[in-house]
Parts: structure tokens; sequence; C-alpha cells
């Protein structure tokens, strides 16, 4: 289904080509105050055409709200969000209608329901996620309004390259608000949201593919900070396993990792352990390497995420697929111009992914009331 | 909340050192013919005291199925299958009782709960995915007997030893249901459940960290062979998100990926997209780098999943931690013995979580009748 | 929240004086032949001013499809619809605005929420129903296109004048489709919805009523035919539970009754069993007093529904209020022109309510494919 | 699916003839204080058995708790609780095996699942409230602890003769709690659980249908004394619409009212509205026409529901049937004994349900924490 949470609820909709894409957010309580610009900050974010890395298609993304807010604040009733599409000239398909893309859903939709949307995808398009955006602008706002929690996302991998930036790398960085302010503008000026000093090498690794009519992965971190101790369930509804299918249900993501993650599969247990000590009055980790949860429930410390992004599967270079009338092998060559990296841009989804089961959660766990705030 | 699947679902209760632990199973459809027993081997093989690297606790863990089964065979009721707990022996427990184990949930818990159950995790115990097999166990059933699904463990990496045996070295040997029944006759009969012929090196590494009273992690692979194209949803309801969750909710998974995982943000676009070809009537990938699930929907090629698996938390070292009534730094001995490793008895427990996965799916997607088969 | 259905699912969403209103439809399966035509016909059936009976306000709720319909047919993609509210004229709300209309939920959403949308109930208003009927709409003709299934609603009683045309005095007549087309078009060319001979009278009760500046309650029965036995599921989700959470859902509805209902607590066993016999080959109830479903499953015959509206709770007279600002008594006077009677209004809404359960629960029962028909 | 509830969530399990019946609650937050015998006594109030007016069968009923609760305190785990079925002798069903029994759902079971439990029901039998009067029983518990809410139920009607004592004949009576206690002890007392004066003509009307081996059906009246202002949701997860549906779900229920509930249809709007006044320094209706329910929310009143029981299908009459096997006409005599009436059996499962409805919504609108109290 189309609904992600369970307390606090968002139902996307739309395609690709379509009249409109939105989402209809349930569960949000009253009196928390939001403008249509709060939204539109975070929609423009994810829009294409921001750099050089994204396709210079200039759809502006304008985000009519209607309903759920009222002089300036939330009711407690449905807010539905949504854009209009605009410029999705009708372009020649006739050469990609019957022949499926490699490493797109055409043929799995066209198998499952019988049909699909050849004009770019319909609803397995990267472009469905303006209403993960929509729901995750509003719960970023109810988590940072009610609890100070900031959410930042960059990229630490490109490709082959490794950055030289990350949680494990920097953990005190990450407990001044000053410091991650700062490292936010740093991300959002760089074309690769990433804040390490090979950035520009990184560069130059995604020029050289677009160059040969290729594209590139990458990996990124997501931090969430302030997030309180108590928050998530344990055994199925846990912080981590809501996160993990959040994350894991954007399409390009292939992994998905909490704390030390896979490397922790080498290390011993007195390594892996994070040991309690006394901090004031309250208990602290020495370390994080858990990431900030343990069985299913925040620690407190900060939650630290990684995911790995597979390369755009639409590229310029020729492919082998099949033709579905004639049941015969044929090349497909995907006209138009591509993202050659699709890493800069889905950071803004999994940080609104991020942010609306946080806030579920935290509604869940009785930190938010579900009703009023 | 403690129930697993929409459609096919599975609630566990039972704390490791209360009276019983168990499922209840709702949503199988009537007329599939199971037995205690199919039940009962699958509760062996993730009982404790199997092999040299899991505890001597003999619990024979006796399952009882107290309705949903007549005759033989399912009848579209819920099925309740519990096991009581024998031998949890009342031990002194003094040293430990405010002192919460460092990597286990016991301060987390408490914290949330106000309360925690300091015979041996209480909820949070290893021991409550007992319910997990039982649910799994009638799922696994379900899947076989109507389309012949097969799922199928093993350890790929042991502490800092890679395996030399797995999907991508070895894709074609999975397409033989003998290749694979022998497979699992050999991973049932190693102590590591590692098919790989360095498993003795593997072994020797667990001993060698037994001496150091401390544990050691690994990495699991999960073959899902035979399910059809055309289970999952798009979007949120994805076969891979929903399997990442169900993976990610056991407390000592850190990580999770799907075909190439993390290694496919190193490779280009045009490697990573699987090519089709017509192979004879139906359209095949060439190869499975996106491990048989691409938008959320299964593609008819086997399913390949990794997990990272954790030390385990409990070790005989000496460890740093606070007193919950002092409040005071206090070290903590955890005595007793423990599993230097749990890799090998997660397996049976993800295998579980793939089964129940899929056969919710599977309903909710019209594959297998909700009422009766 | 805002939804309604588990397989077959409808969120709505708007308020009565917002931008628009509208619903998400999710879980249609793909390939059902539908048009903006096919719902704008169910939305006119339910739209102000109609009629004598109704307000002349004269809304043209002109409905407008932005997704999951693709060349004439469903995509299995979300539905999104909507109608932009118009002349919804701002008026002078400051007599009312700090004092809640006795009857109406006012009080209630402004001590829970905090606040309340003064200009006419909000979420809280019968408008809102404009996203029940876009589900039901689709809901309708997916359970006739694919079981030629007809739910049929019309008034039994209006405020103490009981008619003489119900199920029960009738019960041959429903067995023909011929008879319950005639029945649809006489219930559509009275004002009141009524096929009893006895309209004009209740036609005059509703007038007098007008004079007085008072309003009018009554009875509708909503009749199923078609249902295949089977639909609905034992215990907690049943046909008739969830038939009855769905009728009861509708703010004016006071009272639900199933075939005999009421009446069957005065009844003897032996003449509320309904006696099976075999017709050629299939079996059937010689009566139908269950009002065709038995512990939560349909039997075949037509289900037989009755609900209680209240009188509308907006009428001319002075009542007595509090002023919210003063915290003391104030009389209250509600302007403009108010619909006496809704009975006739609230018929549409019912059986769009019928159709979703319907619908969903025939997914959910294996009657329906959940994914393309 | 067999769970009811949204946050506080109930799922039971088990036959009239399995080896046992139970339920499993999830949602209780930690720390309610509750025993065993808390539970048993609500057990005690629906076994068979307890007056002349049910079959004298001598059912124990005995319950164990097998987790969930830890020295005298729910620890916020699932609550998992069962009976063993005892004395279930095997009689001799060969007469009625293979010829639905009329007025049950055997024939309904037996065409959906393709099996049904001839022994006496199966899960259609009312000895499943088990499972509902376990969960209900800690919902009570729940309820009263944080919020001192009592629920009350009764009966008002017998057959064809009315009680004399119900809410709306005795308003203020239900202000004082002792009046309530006083209540209560009177219709523990009483074998139709009937507080009416009448009640010995009552008990004539029932004893004669027994002689006439026929059955008998009634009207039942559940008060919820002391719910807060503001428990329930707007739309589609309403206070009346989870009620009616919990009520509605119960085998016997064939209607289902709130408030005024079907008389509401005869009156005018100025008779119908409940108006406000000044009470000290809080807002209260000066009747309870609506039985304390607006709008989806509670209003503060007392709530006042009624349903209609049917008369128990089981008689010993012969009845008219068909022959599974043969598929002829066939006579059907149910040997042993049968309950008359099940209306005093019912009352203390409808009170479960609610018990649990206000349950999940106090939890779910913020009244209750849903981690710890």
């Amino acid at each position: 289904m189309n609904t992600f949470g369970d307390n606090f609820r968002v139902t996307t909709w739309g395609e690709s080509h379509g009249k409109a894409l939105g989402a209809v957010i349930d569960g949000c309580p009253s009196n928390l105050p939001i403008s249509e610009e709060d939204i539109q900050n975070e929609l423009n974010r994810r829009r294409p055409g921001y750099s050089i890395f994204s396709t210079p298609r200039k759809e502006e993304d304008k985000l009519e709200i209607l309903s759920g807010i009222f002089e300036g604040k939330t009711t407690g009733t449905p807010i539905s969000g949504l854009v209009f599409n605009k410029g999705q000239k009708s372009k020649d398909y006739s050469k990609i209608k019957n022949t499926p893309r490699p490493g797109h859903a055409d043929l799995n939709y066209f198998l499952k329901y019988g049909n699909y949307d050849y004009r770019g995808g319909g609803r397995s398009s990267g472009r469905t996620t303006i209403g993960n955006v929509i729901g995750g602008a509003v719960a970023k706002k109810l988590i940072e309004f009610t609890h100070n929690i900031k959410i930042i996302g960059y990229s630490t991998k490109i490709g082959k390259i490794n950055g030289d930036f990350d949680y494990y790398k920097n953990p005190e960085f990450f407990e001044s608000n000053s410091n991650i302010e700062k490292l936010f503008e740093k991300i959002e000026n760089n074309p690769l949201r990433c804040p390490s000093k090979n950035s520009d090498e990184m560069k130059d690794y995604v020029l050289d593919a677009m160059d040969k009519q290729d594209s590139v992965g990458g990996i990124i971190e997501i931090i969430i900070k302030g997030i309180p101790q108590g928050v998530g369930n344990p055994v199925f509804n846990k912080l981590e396993g809501k996160l993990g299918s959040a994350f894991i249900g954007i399409n390009a993501v292939k992994g998905f990792e909490i704390g030390r993650g896979f490397e922790s599969s080498e290390l011993y247990g007195s390594e892996m352990n994070d040991s309690y000590y006394m901090n004031k009055d309250s208990i602290k980790g020495k370390t994080n390497n858990t990431g900030g949860i343990i069985g299913g429930i925040s620690t407190g410390s900060p939650v630290v995420l990684r995911v790995s992004i597979k390369p755009t599967p639409s590229i310029s270079k020729i492919q082998e697929s099949v033709n579905l009338i004639s049941n015969e092998n044929e090349k497909i060559e995907i006209g138009g111009r591509h993202d050659p990296i699709i890493v800069p841009r889905v950071i803004p989804v999994l940080e609104s992914m991020a942010a609306i089961t946080v806030a579920d959660l935290m509604i869940s766990s009785g930190y938010i009331d579900p009703c009023r705030i």
C-alpha cells in the first residue's frame, strides 16, 4: 500500500507523467506552526536541475496545501499537499514503449499489473518521492518544534572514492548544534552534498562517468541528532526496523546499516559493546558503536545510519532488453538527459523518511501528544 | 507492537525466564497439511546446545499446538503454539540486578518501561525468537506446499575470516534443487552453518575468541529460491522493505543488503543493470545483481539477502557499566557460559522471518488464497 | 485516522470551508474501466440543492482525478480525486464564532484540538463525505464489474411516519434485477428517496417541520444484492462489524441493525433461525431473518441493513449554548438556510460506505484479485 | 483477522473443543498492578452454569497467565493468558456431523474454509469469547486504575417483556458511584442480570420458552461512566464506530444504538439537540440524548449503548436443514442441553469489548501513556 507510518501516516499518490503528485498526512497533532514555505524549501532541495549533476528539466514543483492548516497552524485534520505536473511534454515514446529499461521496474510493473506507464516509469519513478518530501517536511517541523531534533544527511562515498568525513571520524563534532548548522551549509553548497575534503575528486569521477555515458552510485550517511532515549519498541516495531523499512523502500537503496553496521561483523564483543558511565546525572555510552539504538529503542546518542545507493539505471549507453510484443531480444537506447548520479537528490528524501519514522514512533512512544501540542 | 505481517500475521509473546513463550499465527489459509513435528524440527535448529559454539543449557523447547489445526490440517483459524520454559533455575542475580549489561537492551528497557527483567533480558532475550520460528515454520510449509519455494541460509563470514561460498560465486549452483538439498545437509552438519572450504579456519577463530573470553560476529546470506515474479508492492510495502524490516528486527543485526548491496555503490550503471533476454518463452535477467527484487516486486530470480551479525554482547570479560541505585560507575562480570557466537543460531530465525514475509506478501499479492488452499 | 478499509483503502481529507476536499483510494486492482463521469454521477446524488429539502447552495462539486487512471482504466496505483470548494463565501461568523452549536461537534473539536473551524464545522461537516462518495463510486464500480453486485438505499421512515416499503414486506421483489432498476428510478425521483406509497404524507411532515424552524430524522434501509457466499471473516473483522463501523462512522447515524435487528430480541429461536433447504444444487435459507450474514460471513442472501438518522442539528430556532470566551450561558441563533432533513442526502453516502466495505472484504476474502482484474 | 484494537490490541485464539482458548494482549503499558484473580473474576461472570438459565456444564475455565506480568505488575510486554479446555467429552456427533445447524455459522464456515469443527462450532462458538473477556479484564483494570472509569451492563428487555430500568428513566441515578456499586450487586444477583422490578415476569417468560424447547433474546444496555471528554477521533476511527464494530462483532448481536438511537429518528432537531450550560467552570449538556458521543468524540457525559441479542440458535426443537453429503433436505435435532437465553452471559463480554475499545482510544488519544503509567 501507499501509506507509511502508523500514528503519523503519510499516504503518497501520483505518477511521473500524471496530472499531479502529492501526499496526505494524517496524525499530525494540532497547533504546529507551519507554512507552505517550510514545505516548499524541502521540495526545492530534491527538485531536478539544482546542480550540474542533475537533469536540467527545470520543473517548478510548486506546492499547494489544500487542507489541514488554518490560520498558520495545523488543525489536527489531514494535511493534503500536492504539486501539479508542468512541462511533462509529450515526447516520442514509441521507441521504448514496448521495451522495458534494464534496472528499472518497467518489466516488473508490466508483469504484475498488466500495464505500465511508458511515459517515464509512472508510479515507480523517483518523481513520486515528492510525496515523501511533503510528508517529511511536516514531520521534520514537528520533531524540531517539540524536541529540537535535527536530521542531517550527506554523502560519504561516490563511486569508488571514499570521503574523509563521516560520523565515526568526527563523533565530537556532532555534539555542537552550531557545528551541525555549519555542516548543513557546507553540504547544501556542494553539488554532491559531500562535506569531504576530496569532494572535487569525486566530482571528477562523476564527470568522467558522464563522458562514458554511464552513471555512478554512492553511500549516504544520515544522522538523527537530539532524539530522546526510549523512542521505538521491542521486537517488531523497532526504531531500526522502521528506519530500515523506510530507507530500503526508496528504489535506489540496496543496503542499509546502523552504527558500525557491516563492520561490526568483524569486531570482538569487547570492541563492539559500548561501555556505560555516569555523565553528571545521566548514564551515557563511552562510544556509539551501536549507532544510537539497542533492541529497538533509542539510547539517547545520535542515531547513525548509512545506505548504499546504486548507480542511476537510466544511462545513454545501448543496453540489451526484449520486446514485449514480438518477444524478441532488442537493444534499447534511452534518449534524453539523465541524472548521472542521484545520490545528492536522494538525501532530502532519506531525511524525510527518517523524520516521518521518528515522528511516528515518538507519537506511539508517548513523547508527542497525538492530538495537540 | 509484537505482531509481524499484515495478511499472514505472527504475534509473539513471552520472556526468557517467564512461564512460557509462543506465537499466534493469524491468516494461514485452511487445508495446509502440517504437524507439530514440522514445527518442532525448526525449533530444534535454533535450540541452544546443538553444537560446541552454543551454550550447553539443554533446553528441550518442546512445542505444544493449542488451536488452529484439526485432523492434520490448518482450519483457517488462529494457530496458537507455545513452549513452556523448563530448567530456568533461579540463580543468583544479585550481582547484575542493578547493573545493566553493555551491548544489551537492559538499560533501554529500564529507562523506557521503569522495570526490567534482570533474570536474563526478559522480552529482549534472543529466547523470544522461539515465537518467530514457530511462525516461520508454518509460513515455510505454506510457501513450499503451494509454490515449492525454498529458503536457505548460511554464514559467509565469521569474524574477520571471509568464506569462499556465496551466491555470487556460485549463481548456477542455485538453479538445481538437488544442489540446494545437498547444500542444506552440509550446512546443518557444520557447527558454524558455513559451507565454505575454510570453515575450519573460522572454527579456530571462534575457539581463540572463546579462550580470550570474547565473542565473534559474522555475515549470513539468505537465499529465497522459487519465488514467482510479481510478489511485493511498489512504494511502501515493498518486498525488500518488508524483508529489511523483518531482518533488522532481529536484535543482533546491524546491517542488511540486497543483491550486490553495498558493493553496488561502487559499480557503474552499465555494470549494475541486469540485461534482459528471452529464455524460451519467458524474459530473464542475464545477471542477478539486483538480488531478485526491483522496485518492491520480485523479478523471478532468486532473492539474495545478506545481514551483518554483531558479536554476542554477553562476554565473560569484565566490563564497565553503572549502578542504577547508587548512580556510580561499576564494573560488571557476567557469570555463566555464553554463546561465543550466535551467527549459526540466528540462521533459522532469519529464514523464519523471510518465510513469514514471503507468505504475507504472496497472500496480499494474490498468489495464495487468503481463505483456503 | 482518516483511512477506511484494509485492502481497499479510502483516505479522505478536507474541510467544509477549506480549498478542496478529496480522497485517495489505495488497493483498487488495475484494469477496472472507470471514468470521471462514473464518479461525478455519484457526487451529484449527494450534492446540495438537488431537491426542495436540501439547501439551495448550488455547489457544483466538480470532480478532478489526478492519478491512478490511465487510458480509461485503473493502473493499480493510488487514485487521487478532489473537488475544489467554490462559493464558500466569507460570511459573517462573528455571532457564532465562540458559541458552539448544540448537536454539532463544535465544542468537542474545540476541547480536543484547541481550535475549531467556526466557518462551518471544518472536518466535522457533512461536506467531508465528498471523500466517502469518491471512494464509494470506485468501489461500486469494482464490485459491480467483477461480481454484478448492486447496492441500493432508500428511506423507510421519515420522522414519525412509517413507510410501507421495506425488504421484509417485499422479499421476492428483490430477487429480480429489473425490479431493482425500477425501484432505483422511483427512489431517485422522490425528494425523500422514499419508494413508499405514503411518501407524500412524509413530505407534508417535513414541510410542517420547516414551518416550525425545526428538523426531522428518519430510517434508511440499504440492500446489498448479489454478494457471494463467504465474504467476511470470523471474530473481529466481520462483514457486519465492518459495515456497522462504516455506517456508525457517519455523524448523523445513531443506530444500526442487520436483518430483523432489534425486532429479533422479541422472537423465539424457532422463529428467528432461517431453515435451510436444497434449491436445485445449492443450499438456501427459506427466510432471511439474519439479513444475509451469519458469524461474520455472508450467506449469499441479500444483505439487509437499517440505520437511524437523527434530525439535522442545524435549526433556525433559538437554542441554548455557552460563550467560550466569557464562559457564560448564551443563546444562539444559526442564520442561513439549512437542510430540514438530511436522510435523502445520506443515502448515497451509506451506499458508498457499504461498497467500500464489500470491496475491501472481497479482496481480503480472495474474491477479487488484489493486483489486477 | 483475530485482533481487535490498534494501540491496545487483543488477539484471541482457540476453538470450543480444542486444547485451550486464550488471548494475547499487546500495548498495555507497564506498571499496572494486576493479578490472575482480577481476570479470573471476570471469566467467572461469563462461565456457563452460573444460573438456572445457563447450561449446567460446569467448566472450570481456570486462567493461566504465561507472560507480561512480573512481580504483580504489567511489564509493557505482551500478556498471554489462556484457559485449558476440560471435560469437553467426545460425544457422539455422527448425527449432526454433516447437517449444519440453522442459525449457526456451521454452513458458512464449511463453505468458506472447506471444513468445520462439527464438535461444537469451533471458532464460531460463544466459547471463544473467553479471549475477549481476558483482554477486557486487563482493559477494565487499566481504565479504572488510571481514570476511575466504570463499565456496567444489564438487560433492559427479555423477549417481549420490557424492563422498567434503563439510563433514560434514571439519568440522575448514574451520577453517584455508590448507586452504581449497588446496581452492580443487584445485577449480579439476578439470574437475568436485570435490575428491573418486573424481572420475575421475565424469568417466567424464559421458563415458559424452555418448556416449549425454545429460546429467547433480549436487549442489553451498557453504560460507560467517567470517560473524559475528548476520547475518540473524527471521521473513521470514531469512538461510536469502534464500539459499534466491537459489539456487532459478537455473534448474537443484531442491532446497536447510541443514546436515543432508533428513537432519535422520530424526534425533532429541537428535541434531540442537547443544550449546553455552564456548570460551575465546565460546560455540560442539559440532557444526554446523544449518549455521550458527538462526531466520534466523547462529550464527558456517560456513554449509553444498547444492543439487541437474538434468541440462542441452539434449540431442542426439530429443525429443517440439509445433508452436506447427500445434498438432500434433512431434519436436525440438536441433543444435549442449551442455554435458553444467552443475554446475561453476553453482558460481561460486551463490557469487555467496551473496555478494550475505550483503553485503545484513550491510548491513541493521548489520555493514557502507551509505555508506562
